[in-house]
């Protein structure tokens, strides 16, 4: 999975038959400071992100596996929101994630 | 998903059997500006886009979703056109998109 | 999908046992100008295909559908052949193409 | 599958159902030299790797190999840990490998 | 498929259970003229070759095709080798496969 951030929503009227009702969100990925990078993309939102949060989603098929076995057509989809303050290239923040199992 | 834009179509009179009847298009990316970026590359059709639209497009095992489950050898899809005047990077557009569900 | 040239073919003789009797092909990619591009790699042929033909290819597991169910590993195969003198991005092809559905 | 070093661990409380209970790693790749390259990405762990040790991991849908048939939508996952002392691309490495089948 | 060349061997003792018993080699891509190129990845042997041997490697779930149904995580696996004194762009060599089928 790629950190990103979302930066916008996406407007379809026309679109796959699968990809209706759900949240078409435009997100940039972020670099090892938490910068946003390089050109934005389309994915599709499982967990109920908005603008401006930090994301991880995946790819390929795994993009669809939260809607399984709906065959919906998408190969990136927002699997989970980054917590705040807890970028996860900080130095503050790695020393203190054993917990995390 | 990738946003891009159809640039041409494909004639190809010898292809797989499964792409027999299908519209194979050429698109482009677009970057965050909204421009055509990199090289053309060839996708199928599923919601009858037409060149000069903006689209977004599904790569992947999901290109194929749309056929399902016939097993078109499609590993890019469209899947949605951009609504016109909606361009998603567009700042007087990420603030109005709060409706979209 | 993408477009690509075939620029020669693999002679292997150790390979894996549902490779066994097809065709191997050498193929480079095409820019949007219809020049080779890029390194040569490695794509199994389902239509035909011979060298100095202009094809495109799907990837991923969209490049087995050709001999479903078989297993064949194949990341990347030729699913057409470009009819000659229609190379999609030149001016006098994209505007001709109406007909094809 | 590609080399990586662990180098932070992901803080997520709102995530896709799947990914519940896993422990969701923070890597970046690794060079012919073994230095860190590239930007950090996002693996999810299946063999128990922590921070600072070198792994490889398989992206795709074989990224949730480890789980099936639990749908985890992982599209990155590491399934090994390097010995340590045993960089594959070291000179006095690659001579000793021979027994390993 | 990609054409490269095997450079080591991977020596881990902490792995997914599918993968015990598996040779895991280090490889490099080839280039046009047949030289090794980019960073060095992990890739699943299946036709038993060895440090120094040019062959082909198919991606993704087709990486796990030879060893189907067992679901091994490998994104990466080796499928063919190339006969020695074969390399496809050479000149002499792409003119004599004709009778290759």
């Amino acid at each position: 999975m790629k950190l990103a951030r979302v930066v916008g929503t996406v407007v379809s009227t026309v679109k796959d038959e699968n990809m209706q009702g759900k949240k078409i969100l435009l997100v940039r990925a972020l670099d090892a400071s938490g910068q946003v990078t390089g050109e934005p993309f389309v994915a599709l939102d499982s967990v109920g992100a908005g603008v401006g949060e930090d994301v991880f989603y995946a790819r390929g098929k795994e993009g669809s596996f939260p809607w399984h076995p709906q065959p919906v057509p998408s190969d990136a989809s927002i699997v989970g929101i980054l917590d705040p303050f807890n970028f996860p290239t900080r130095e503050s923040h790695t020393g203190t994630e054993g917990t995390q199992k």
